[in-house]
């Protein structure tokens, strides 16, 4: 069966037959310019609560576009929650990290400070664009959340007890990702996802993050990964466990 | 415990205790004005067959570098063989891939010609130094091979007919791939993982490939991934299953 990628976006406005929807500049810009539709031209709409509809151009402005949603074609899923706490990197690998974690279904995107993070800062604005446009991209039915960056103590003091917080320690020592997921795949139906900076935690933050009771430490293999590529492998293995 | 990135590079040549070693000039510039090495300094070198050694520097000339193995620090081990064959991408998302996939321990990288490939051509020169940086890095004892740019028609007609190829189809219809992986592991010790260009497969190549006795169609589950995100999904869930 052949494949072609679908024109969709993300509206934040509610969804019903009808429904009139006002377009951001950017996605004005993208339906009618790189994709060239015209009024009553049909495309996606969804908006992360109430599944993904159909939907015509009804106006096309200089800077802005309208649509209305006409009927629905895919119903709301509740989805796993997963939440993937990373320490911010360098543009390229940020870039990278961002938009395959929102392919692979992470719901949270934690950005949290640690010792050795070099880079001590987000730019919230761009990083929500990217997941917003990979969200589209990946026909996924939600956008992931995009947190402010806190200090790596803050977010593990506020961490729901019962959430299970997987560590991809770097010591590589732990059991398995996968045998830890599978031998029990309930209790990870909703849970987190902890990868480091490139140069890894501190002896202080790994005692810190191991003491934790509800941290449960696991291996993604005898490599050494960078920090892009640990998240992305320890999602796709949570993914594929839960999918299964 | 402190992860520091270790120092190791590759060389062709055999090692035992006592061999001496040429190093490449890039490798030269790296270990002596990048790391700072002087002569007696030590690092680490391997060569995919001897496993790693401990060597130390012995000169240090404007465009080389010897070297002299000293003492094996790790011997080499069976890995176990996973082939990645993609469809060339543009150089940003084929970096990634390259890089990640040698992380994520593919044994052999095999570019295929696809009818819907965009990029014709693969700078093989460029992807086995790629490969080798990567496989440097993250510490492995083997590094990938590069295979050159083959029409998909060619590498299916030679595939090993007992090596099962996974074959994520983006129709994503098949079973989840740990499913399938976590029923047999043994069978997939050796195996390929085949993933299509941008654009998808042509009905015509989706039943070629479906034809051959070896190839086992997966499904990356429901959202739609990139097609080096696909790779590294498929190579991490490999690699979870055997590690575990």
């Amino acid at each position: 069966m052949a494949y072609v990628r679908k024109i969709r976006v993300f509206v934040p406005s509610s969804l019903c037959a009808g429904a009139s929807v006002l377009l951001e500049l950017s996605q004005a810009h993208y339906l009618c310019h790189v994709m060239r539709l015209k009024v009553s031209d049909r495309f996606l709409i969804f908006n992360g609560k109430d599944g993904e509809w159909e939907a015509s151009l009804t106006e096309v402005g200089k800077k802005h576009a309208s649509a209305m949603a006409e009927r629905a074609v895919r119903a709301q899923v509740d989805e796993s929650d997963i939440r993937l706490l990373f320490a911010p990197l360098k543009h390229g690998p940020l870039d990278f990290l961002v938009q395959k974690a929102t392919e692979l279904g992470a719901s949270v995107l934690q950005p949290v400070l640690t010792e050795r993070t070099v880079v001590r800062r987000i730019n919230a604005e761009r990083m929500q664009s990217q997941v917003q446009e990979a969200a589209e991209q990946c026909e996924r039915l939600t956008v992931p959340e995009c947190k402010p960056l806190l200090e790596l103590s803050e977010v593990l003091s506020a961490w729901p007890i019962d959430t299970p917080l997987l560590f991809c320690d770097e010591a590589r020592q732990d059991q398995g990702i996968l045998r830890v997921l599978a031998a029990e795949p309930q209790r990870f139906h909703g849970a987190g996802i902890l990868i480091g900076p490139e140069g890894g935690f501190s002896d202080h933050e790994v005692e810190m993050i191991r003491s934790q009771p509800y941290v449960v430490p696991v291996s993604l293999g005898t490599r050494v990964l960078r920090a892009e590529t640990a998240a992305l492998a320890a999602l796709a293995c949570w993914q594929g466990v839960m999918e299964r």
